[in-house]
């Protein structure tokens, strides 16, 4: 049949049966009826629900891939903040639906069909633990019959993603339309015809330093008026918006690094930021959830069932790189970045195995496990960080280097600056001359040891990153041992741990020894920098943070514009 | 440094100190001690450890790609068959090495390592589920201390997998070694050098129709005395060995193709079969661990925690096609295939979801889940099955075709036969008249329902498959449906159950009308068979298995050769 019939049965077939002598026996008349169905969605990626995509049934990365894309709808378009389950609600709000999926139902044919055919709609139970389908803005349909509606008829549905991938859910959804025919009295109905659809569930994605940032985060407390007071002044100067968390929220946590991290999902029809809350829970337990999250701004979090959480679940302990290139592979959104007690302890702490596994199953920005559990605090932003570039990959990568910093301070020493005071006219911090620093054997036996420890990671992010040595630039950073339990924390303010707003580098103000009236280490700092064309801006921390063993990065958080490069077109 | 050591710190590096106006001030003498150190695994595939392969460290699919290789130590290498912990044994015995895959530890160095340096050996805690090492025949270890051995040497390990890949498994195992310093008394140790190595453990595999025979499995049970001498027969004439499953193992079970799937698993240093044994557990339940698992035999099953066993996890639910190519993707080692209640209902039967879950993550033949929940006992073996063929694409899909019966009777009829009668001479069985069998409205009514679901299946297969019409044969057999459940089961013996044995098919004798002396139904599928070059052998199963419900394919089982083609050259 050319065309969709406009009544059921319209279309007939005459047989005429003829005997052996070419008699006339009987005739027959078959009666037919043709209906067009095809289950639509936006296969080719380009934001419209194409007609009949031939390869809408399955799913394939990279730029000449193809299947359909889902977002988890993780926002929230309530502004009273509660856990509404909105399947039970009336779907209303056009502003969820632009977070779904569009899905049409095409159909052509007979004002209705035959009698006792009808269509159904069908989801696995497994999948249907990952997806809500609704039908136009009221009714939610899954596993049931679609009504039939006659003539040419696009019927709307849309689809929305429950649940991240993760361990156990690889992020694909397949959603089959079946038209069942009915045989007889009593009789099961079959189905004879099946469309298919496949979704992949947009992963969570993160945004490293060299994306341009849209709002800093930082948290207002008792005592860090003055730091407060450094970081509005470079964040507006460099023209983003700040947000500062008030006590009443915050209740005392200042550590905004470390209880979420910024990231957003993707697709061709829509995207917004997604704050992973992480499973460290403090005081800024509530910050996430209840400030963040709202109209497209989505929440995720993972909490470990049977697992301790430790110092490394906090999100200071995960960071992500650069877009790079290893032995000609591609991560064009970079690579994950966390710190584990790798490879020395078995009994080390650990970043939580929820946790972990739900960055690997993202499986865009393949992660790398540094050693970070030598730290006191054992976070990977106290020994590393990326600053932008204008040459090479694009970026630096920046270690703390005890090498370096004794170099430094050896030099000055040699140029008879032996008498230049660390944490000079601090007051209340005992000002340390650098004869005095550079003859102590317990600290350099203790800087050694770190410095190994931070060769080992130089080591693996070379190797994982595909970095030479003249990616990395090595900032000169002392630490001390903790008697308690030697592990290390940073002895004076800790520059690697910068917050990095485009060109523009918020730094902890180190308190170094002061050469002809300056800092020689922020003076050193500025000279590594400025080669990049980035501005170092020193914060005063000293206090309200690198005291209680962080800095400006822990105290502070950043969300940025996500990558131009659609993640879809991964060559995976 | 250009050669290792022979001895700690031999090679000497002085320094000499000058000051400003170049005196001489001070002099040091560092020593040092060069150490190779080289974790080496097979990562080019070809059975033999290279030495340091640069791309040890990841695992590619396909023909040019490349990472290492672990099997499933799923055998037992004990004549006594009782679950042992072999971790808690002596190893030694090197049946059991050879399946596993060889690592090798090169050092060369001076006799001892500086003194306080040491190797260790590290797995993380969710890789350490998957895998075991052995050093040498003897010891096990396991995130530990390595012994360091002097000069030039090499130290053998044996990497054993105990998991096969699931839905919470990838597959892939990172195993690292690392060299740690002492840096000073009460220090932690620093890891100063780490080499790394991944496997990926191999998968379950399946072998299909097209796939040369090794042994054919059958029951004895009280009364298949005749269907055990004509497959006896069938399977000696075709040269293949033939295993009697005895009532003393089978109590009464004769559904040898229900209780087991035969598979293999392959490297390149080693490959054995593999049974998967169905949580179905009735009478056969032990035989799989108790006769079939034992030296280079291996096992697995997957046991539902909280689903409910149905007929559908029975195997003759579970076939594989031969190598297809689908719309350009090759599937090499062929598609699994499954029956599963999809799509008609929400309550119907299932495959329990920790088989399907096991079976879709062995990844290589990706699997198609048909609609067999139309059938009473509910096996895709009992309407379709695939045979050799030598044109086209090497093989042919039938199908059993109420449609191709009732035009194959109807001819007959024509041709004056309409007396000729099924189940002729058969005794016990009432005999119909094909005039009776034609006339009956109710068998025709059911014959159209069970026709349009093997329909549906049919449509499924030839998109999964990338299959024309041409390379589908329908074979007369029509079905009834139980009066209790409405579902279908064959009327007269299912002629598309059979065993295939190379060129020779082992087919139910249909007892269908006969004309000039031959079994008419016999007649016109020999007729179809002789064309590919396929012998038919009729065999009596219909007081023994055709009456309960089965067939000959469902009474016996096929252990076949692995594929040639290698799974790890795939291109996933």
């Amino acid at each position: 049949m050319a065309a969709a019939s406009e009544q059921p049965g319209e279309s007939k077939l005459s047989v005429r049966f003829y005997g052996q002598k070419m008699e006339k026996v009987d005739t027959a008349v078959v009666h037919l009826t043709a209906v067009e169905i095809s289950l639509d969605v936006d296969a080719d990626r380009d934001g419209v629900v194409e007609k009949n995509n031939p390869n809408k049934g399955s799913w394939k990365w990279g730029p000449n891939g193809h299947g359909a894309i889902l977002l988890v709808n993780c926002d929230s378009e309530w502004t009273i903040k509660k856990k509404v389950d909105i399947c039970d609600l009336v779907l209303c709000l056009s502003a969820d639906l632009k977070d779904m999926s569009r899905m049409l139902l095409r159909t052509r044919g007979p004002s209705q069909l035959p009698e006792g055919y009808k269509l159904v709609m069908h989801i696995s139970q497994t999948d249907s633990e990952g997806i809500r389908v609704f039908q136009s803005r009221i009714r939610r349909v899954l596993s049931q019959e679609v009504p039939y509606v006659g003539g040419v008829a696009v019927t709307e549905f849309f689809v929305e993603g429950l649940r991240f991938p993760d361990k156990d859910f690889d992020g694909l959804v397949t959603i089959h339309l079946s038209v069942l025919e009915p045989i007889a009295q009593d009789f099961p109905e079959t189905p004879i015809f099946t469309d298919k659809v496949v979704f992949r569930m947009a992963p969570w994605i993160m945004t490293p330093n060299t994306l341009p940032p849209v709002e800093v985060f930082v948290c207002s407390v008792s005592d860090n008026y003055k730091f407060l007071k450094d970081m509005k002044k470079l964040v507006q100067q460099s023209g983003y918006k700040l947000t500062i968390c008030h006590e009443y929220m915050n209740r005392g946590d200042r550590w905004m690094q470390d209880e979420i991290e910024f990231g957003y999902i993707d697709s061709p029809h829509q995207r917004f930021p997604v704050v992973l809350d992480s499973p460290r829970d403090r005081e800024l337990g509530e910050f996430p959830y209840e400030v963040l999250l709202g109209p497209d701004f989505g929440y995720v979090t993972r909490v470990p069932l049977h697992e301790e959480v430790s110092s490394l679940d906090s999100f200071g302990n995960l960071e992500v790189s650069p877009p790079v290139t290893v032995n000609g592979k591609s991560y064009p959104l970079g690579r994950i970045i966390i710190g584990v007690a790798f490879p020395t302890t078995v009994q080390g702490r650990n970043m939580t195995k929820v946790v972990q596994d739900f960055l690997w199953a993202q499986k865009v920005q393949e992660p790398i496990a540094l050693y970070s559990d030598w730290l006191c605090v054992g976070h990977v932003d106290e020994f590393m960080t990326f600053v932008p570039a204008p040459d090479r990959k694009g970026f630096r990568l920046l270690l703390a280097s005890p090498d370096a910093a004794y170099k430094l301070f050896r030099r000055l020493q040699q140029d008879g600056h032996g008498q230049a005071k660390m944490f000079d006219g601090l007051g209340d911090t005992e000002e340390i001359p650098l004869d005095d620093l550079l003859s102590n054997t317990q600290l350099q036996n203790e800087n050694s040891y770190v410095q190994s420890c931070i060769d080992w990671n130089r080591d693996v992010l070379k190797r994982e990153l595909g970095l030479d040595d003249d990616d990395i630039i090595d900032l000169p950073i002392l630490f001390k041992l903790l008697e308690e339990n030697y592990r290390a924390a940073a002895l004076y303010p800790d520059m690697v741990n910068m917050i990095v707003l485009g060109k523009n580098l918020g730094i902890p103000k180190p308190f170094g020894p002061k050469v002809n009236g300056r800092c020689a280490l922020e003076a050193h700092m500025c000279s590594l920098m400025e080669g990049l064309g980035l501005r170092c801006t020193f914060i005063d921390d000293f206090a309200s943070y690198h005291k209680k063993l962080g800095e400006v990065h822990c105290g502070s958080n950043v969300r940025r514009e996500p990558f131009p490069f659609k993640w879809w077109n991964l060559k995976l």
